[in-house]
């Protein structure tokens, strides 16, 4: 049985490299996935492949920090659509039975720094 | 020691209780803060603190999801101004030697879900 390090490790490189049927074994039949920012929610394994392989655009993602329990994971992965923009990303796994019961993204966007705050602050 | 699990606790007791001297005891002297999505970067303990204490506004900060393994902790947080609107945000927390070293924000917004996925997804 997968521990949810392993299945971390497994969603992305199955993901990366667009092989369906490995991606589907790690989920379970069940799996819910959300987006909260838009508060969209996607029912079960068939359809949530589906969503991934008709994603589109030259997507590629790269996980940099993986943080792993008994009861799931997260990801802050690197996300690019091949145009050389990257951009960072976070994904919540819950697991279950050595397979992936929850999915929950999050696509956090650039923005501006808020005043009053230079004083402390370096920009990188 | 303090484990990464125990320290992400107390790290949202001690912000959501303004009780700053505890609130440091937690970091390393050299904390590293950033933010992605603008950035931002905060280096060392007493401008971290100082950063948080600062902070304008009635906020509040409640863990929804925490991950933790040897290395750090992931927490998905719900937070507020007070005014009764919520948004989901997350942190990841490195640890070393019983102190948090490094903390890393992300504070995504809600954004209309895209076309050409109505055959998949619902609405929450």
């Amino acid at each position: 049985m997968m521990d949810s390090r392993t299945l971390a490790a497994r969603f992305f490189a199955t993901l990366e490299g667009r092989q369906w049927n490995e991606f589907a074994a790690l989920l379970d039949p069940d799996v819910t996935y959300e987006i909260p920012q838009s508060g969209e929610r996607i029912l079960g394994r068939d359809r949530y492949v589906q969503f991934n392989s008709e994603y589109p655009g030259d997507w590629h993602l790269t996980p940099k920090v993986v943080v792993a329990d008994q009861d799931g994971a997260s990801v802050w992965f690197d996300w690019t659509l091949g145009d050389g923009e990257h951009s960072d990303a976070v994904v919540f796994l819950q697991v279950s039975g050595g397979r992936i019961t929850r999915v929950t993204d999050f696509w956090p966007e650039p923005y501006d720094p808020p005043p009053g705050r230079d004083h402390l602050v370096e920009r990188s």
